[in-house]
């Protein structure tokens, strides 16, 4: 392919709204555009790239029996009222009327279509089991679309949807996804982390998020053990309850004025304890009741752990207003002694011994309150964030925390979607059962930019072989050159022939330097340069984009080279 | 590929809503289920045949130059504001807002979208021609979806714009494209003809539809030429303007009570006076004017060319009530003598002699009109739908006429949206100006259908090799019988290996009559069946879909026979 004929409109210039590095190629190296927040245009360069992308996903997808098929992306509201999603996904959900007043979305996912497929197509047991795909665009209004295509509101997504008569062999659809999943990131040279996740929206028991550790912010932290390998988000990770219960005696009950001093940092600041010692007490509003939640009061509440132990639709921090008319004292003057609603303490306020919360009261604390002597709760529960340096549930090594990039993401559902669409097959011992299902998903356009974001340096892009859009350029310094221009079109056609896809750049008003820096920015993995050397000798000098190496060859040499380095 | 392992739905019974055969043969060989009103989901079945439609477009349009890029489906309402089509679309067009309350539509084309792209990153001569395409999920809200994919609301799409520097490039870009239309038709096995057609909401001077004829209904009606070969769209076609001048003598204008009689039947058997002796008056409100166009009584009015004459933004006729009001006299009554509006009359008219027209007060015509003596018309035009028999424009040659399935439309668009949108190159003469356009659309699962609606018999499907998603099936008719197993596993495998599509029925619960009904129905080219030859004499029996053809050969026979067939 000539420059010329092609599309490649390169930048000098950073472009201002682009937060992280991939982003910024993306847009630099004529990759991508943006029509709007969050929705953007491939261009030819960018396309042939995530077809490469694509393919990848595709074949270890079909390897693993999984079948290609297409859903709609609008689907009428009555089947996402099955499911009560339609109220459920909010305004994360794109929504639209046709002209008769019908509703539809733009699929954010697809279980709803599939499990309608299903109860319509599956009946039997032999039906199964079926692991059902699509490459699609996906619709998710963001609340804050950043980083390119890493939070996009149009994406193109991999969505995989098994249907099981069992969990046994649910376990035998989500293994053979999860080992595509490990396939197709290693095939795009990505380090990725299996973690496990919260379920979110989606829902189910079990999931895993596919993430690789992004140091340029990320949309996901997660914690990891470095001695065991335990994994997690930050939403779902656990930790061991504390160190030892503390030992000292328990004193008795004090109340303290601690007058205008609120906060946890106020408090301890003025009783000059350190944080730990005191409780941290929040009134949430979960679904229609309020709930105290007690943490310690260096922690952190998990909003997403709270939410799922209640089971809850809706969970909310109560506001002042409402804190002061059930507890008749001001957030932050507030505690568990006496509390006049349930209370949820977390595990490692269970350790802790003489501590300090507050009174109920506006202008006074508690001291040396006690758990079970003071104060009785209603339920006991891993509710907090995990942080850095907490210890590995498995083996009690200190954790460390990282930012990553969700790339994947597997779900076991069982049968949280084929009940509530009554979705059944015969199995073979007579009976209507539910499909156990699982679901899968990979960002497609998102695993190619992570690709760019861990391959580049200062100067652009590094294109893994099998990623890049061509695999070799070949750069003619001087056009005007007739020895030159002839050389370059015979090695641009030789390589044609072979079927190696090949960039040549036939450009006549860049000078030598602007190539050069052009084709580093493109990052095609071989450079093939025609000047001096070929003046001079005859010679054709290849320059390896990912090393900087560069060898000088003759014209049978370099095809024969550049042959054995596309295998790689 | 294993049919236990595959999904194929098929159906013993023809879908209720399907009107015609390849819409029917869809949904019973399981290649798309409905989801909504004109709103599929492709089934694996389907899907790779769509794939295998989708690979013929992407090369023929590579191998004419085209550049493959994608664009998002939503897009902002301010950027179809510039062209004023976000109003003109009117309720086609599917709209939406998002979260913070912007607008944005589904594309139902992207000139918008391409136009953007073009005034941002061409901007010199040097930069042109280029042809971008797209293969995309397009939406249009149609009042009546039907014929499965032959109008649906969602559809696939291949839509290319070309960008010259001036019309005679545009003319060469424009042939690129007719050609890998025809090349693409062509490799689709299908008969398609391009006729000229009216631009519609597109726009633009020159347009073609490339159709195939369809006796069961369709979507696009035209008039060919048998011995010149024009063809063109209903709405656009144009006929020789009257065989002759009708030659009786002028006679007195009468004015003749024709009490309740009203419409063109009624007054000529009332008056016993054969149809074409009548003029039709019929009142339109274009844009914000009355008009009173005139036709020949047993011709059709085209809205398309008059709208089209006044290049007018809306049309349509005007109701009883604004007829009374303008005329003192009811639709059925009124004609061109001494109208209080501009009138308009067909060029069939001028030919016509002592006509019958409405008088302009209720229950009477006027009898003996003639044109210039009695009534002087603002506009002389070709404003009458062509009929069959009508003469050709071009030879004289009576027309015929025929129903058609629109599979391809390519426009030739000039400075229509690069004037809207302000798109401009810098030109050679160191001039800016706007980029001459073209447009090129292909509806991917319509030409999908075509093929199967040319390519089937009353059992189903006969797919031609290309296209079919399987090019072998494999049929052992008893599979309780281990020689039969064997056998055809080892042909699974063989074929498979050298790398056939290759589908085999190994379902042990269908007679061997059911499996040979369900092969003939999804209609893959070559069958084998391993049963009553093989038990007696080893011997595999092929059966050809298209002909009926059978053969029986041995294992080494069958696989170089296949291996040639699928060359085809």
């Amino acid at each position: 392919m000539r420059i010329k004929d092609f599309f490649l409109p390169t930048l000098r210039e950073d472009p201002q709204d682009a937060e992280i590095e991939s982003h910024k190629l993306m847009i630099k190296a004529g990759l991508i555009r943006k029509m709007a927040a969050g929705v953007y245009s491939y261009l030819p360069f960018g396309y042939i790239a995530l077809k490469n992308v694509e393919k990848i996903i595709r074949e270890e997808m079909n390897n693993a029996g999984a079948l290609e098929l297409l859903f709609p992306a609008i689907m009428p509201k009555e089947l996402w009222d099955e499911t009560g999603r339609w109220e459920i996904y909010g305004d994360e959900m794109f929504k639209l009327k046709d002209r008769k007043g019908r509703f539809f979305c733009l699929g954010p996912t697809h279980e709803e279509a599939v499990v309608d497929l299903a109860r319509k197509e599956l009946r039997s047991y032999k039906d199964l089991p079926k692991i059902f795909y699509q490459i699609q665009t996906k619709y998710r209004d963001e609340i804050r679309p950043r980083f390119g295509l890493m939070r996009a509101r149009e994406f193109l997504m991999k969505d995989a949807y098994s249907f099981d008569t069992s969990e046994e062999n649910l376990e035998i659809s989500y293994k053979k996804m999860y080992d595509a999943y490990i396939k197709i990131f290693k095939r795009c040279h990505l380090d990725v982390i299996p973690i496990e996740a919260d379920s979110g929206a989606i829902g189910g028991k079990v999931s895993h998020e596919f993430v690789v550790i992004s140091e340029l912010g990320g949309e996901s932290e997660f914690v990891m053990c470095p001695k065991c390998g335990y994994a997690a988000n930050i939403e779902a990770a656990k930790s061991l309850d504390s160190e030892t219960l503390e030992t000292e005696d328990e004193e008795p009950l004090e109340k303290i004025n601690t007058f205008d001093n609120k906060t946890i940092e106020e408090v301890s600041d003025f009783l000059k304890v350190p944080r730990h010692k005191l409780a941290k007490s929040l009134v949430y509003k979960i679904d229609h009741k309020y709930v105290l939640a007690v943490i310690r009061g260096d922690d952190e509440l998990n909003e997403v752990k709270l939410k799922n132990f209640f089971n809850a639709k809706s969970l909310e921090l109560a506001t002042d207003e409402e804190v002061l008319s059930i507890f008749k004292a001001h957030t932050g003057a507030i505690g568990p002694v006496n509390s006049p609603i349930e209370t949820i303490v977390d595990k490692k306020v269970l350790k802790m011994k003489n501590f300090i919360c507050g009174a109920n009261e506006d202008g006074f604390h508690l001291k040396n309150v006690n758990l079970y002597r003071d104060f009785t709760p209603n339920y006991v529960e891993d509710i907090r964030v995990v942080k850095e340096g907490d210890f590995c549930p498995k083996c009690g090594t200190p954790l460390k925390k990282y930012n990553g990039i969700e790339l994947g993401h597997t779900f076991k559902l069982g049968t949280k979607y084929s009940e509530k669409m009554n979705a059944t097959f015969l199995d073979a011992d007579g009976k209507e059962k539910h499909f156990i299902m699982g679901c899968y998903g990979i960002g497609v356009g998102r695993t190619l930019q992570a690709i760019i974001e861990k391959f580049h340096d200062d100067k652009g892009i590094i294109w893994p072989m099998n990623i890049a859009p061509f695999k070799v350029e070949i750069l003619p310094i001087n056009t005007s050159d007739e020895e030159i221009n002839n050389a370059s079109n015979r090695l641009h056609e030789s390589l044609v022939k072979e079927g190696i896809e090949v960039l040549l750049d036939d450009r006549d008003d860049l000078s030598a330097g602007e190539k050069f820096n052009d084709a580093d920015l493109i990052g095609i993995p071989l450079q093939v340069i025609v000047g001096r050397a070929f003046k001079k000798e005859g010679k054709f000098e290849i320059k390896i984009r990912k090393t900087g190496e560069r060898k000088t060859m003759d014209f049978n040499e370099i095809v024969n080279f550049i042959k054995e380095a596309i295998k790689e």
